[in-house]
């Protein structure tokens, strides 16, 4: 099978000029087949401030009203999106940019409203790649906003980790997949404050170890148990680290891996 | 050759809620391979407002600073164009969202400074159709924002008639292409206040005459200059409607034909 690369970037490294052209120009370095899905967090709150439209988050989840979800739709849809494109294409990567509604790629749900209404975030139910996959074999680079839609004409804010998690699970029976979440932090850190402390591997069974001690927690739980789903269904190789490692082979960042 | 129908449609018709679905019932019903193509001026001009950008329009054009240049890539790559995705979705028509940087579709020039500066406006160079044909050969229909980049990394603000016409020509190669530019008017009027005036045919002879008598002005000339434009470079018909007629064969809105 042919080599297809994952990279789900954060948004701090895109929404700045000079980091993205950084990162831009690392991203274009990688052989094979690749995706890129990204964020734009920090954009729409700053969107939604000067709208006047107020920022709800609960647990690093975005509480997206109708309001909120137009914000978005233009930040992560438009505004990051585009803006990587064209910075592709400037690279002479043959970039194209989706949302989860177009080509029916992603569909979701509205979270159901338990102890919290998350509003109009969506999860995810299906991955449709047949048109992507005709589309990457002719050497189009996808660059995936984290929006997905319901099927009956519903846009849905949808986690980009997440979208990178089952895009790459779903890319895996035609290529072979690896998964890269690239942030600005090392990789994960025994200690959050200390960059130096990165967990250079880690399999499932340390990792339930290090959450039950409380070593690893907050933001880093949802990310690493996207990681671990997309190892169990097919994604070969799932990497954490800095952005700027990118192009290093190895020896940064962490890697996570089946266990034995 | 295969039929392919490249549509497009004013801002105020697929920025309201009621006439997008009406809009939408229409465009799924005309047969063979399609295209549409938006606006979306009005949304763009009322959150520019919103965010204290001041909106300068000349002729009818936008200049677009920086910052205007940020809130259209929002409104039409972002937010008019996933809603047409999103909605197209709904009715079962695979539609996948496109600008000018995608696929590297459509390349501009920054519009130069004669007595007006423009700003990032684009005056469009080139249009590249190979991989959007592999796409509308798979059954998927392209949703067009009037944005375009210059291949070095800028988005350009790109008027939605022009993009409109030169897909239609540059599709004419591959495709027996018809251009509908649907709006929210009967057609090309005698009198522009009397709906009724329709003007049913015109060539190229009967269009100097009326521009010279000042019967056609203003608005419609760039649109009528596209029109003809169109036709000369292989495009097999051009029809200027009401959006609502969208389904009706003829015997309504302005048809263009080439002088016999």
């Amino acid at each position: 099978m042919d080599k297809l690369t994952v990279v789900k970037v954060g948004g701090k490294i895109v929404e700045e000029t000079e980091s993205l052209q950084r990162f831009l120009n690392d991203f274009k370095t990688i052989s094979g087949y690749k995706i890129l899905i990204h964020g734009g967090g920090r954009t729409a709150t700053n969107i939604a401030e000067r709208l006047g439209i107020e920022t709800r988050m609960v647990e690093g989840r975005r509480i997206t009203d109708r309001e909120t979800l137009d914000v978005v739709t233009m930040v992560y849809g438009g505004l990051v999106n585009k803006n990587i494109v064209a910075g592709l294409q400037a690279k002479g990567c043959n970039a194209a940019g989706f949302t989860g509604a177009d080509l029916d790629l992603i569909r979701a749900v509205k979270r159901p409203v338990k102890d919290i209404d998350y509003g109009f975030a969506g999860d995810i139910v299906d991955v449709n790649i047949r048109e992507l996959r005709v589309i990457i074999n002719e050497g189009v680079i996808p660059v995936i906003a984290p929006l997905t839609h319901d099927g009956s004409g519903q846009l849905l804010n949808t986690n980009a980790d997440t979208i990178a998690s089952e895009m790459a699970q779903a890319l895996s029976s035609h290529y072979d997949v690896r998964l890269i979440f690239c942030f600005e932090k090392e990789g994960v850190l025994l200690h959050p404050d200390d960059e130096k402390s990165v967990i250079p591997e880690l399999n499932r069974s340390l990792y339930a170890e290090y959450k039950a001690k409380g070593i690893i927690a907050a933001g880093m739980v949802p990310k690493l148990d996207n990681a671990f789903q997309a190892l169990m269904n097919g994604v070969k190789m799932v990497w954490i680290t800095n952005a700027r490692n990118l192009t290093k082979a190895s020896a940064s960042g962490t890697l996570i891996r089946p266990d034995e």
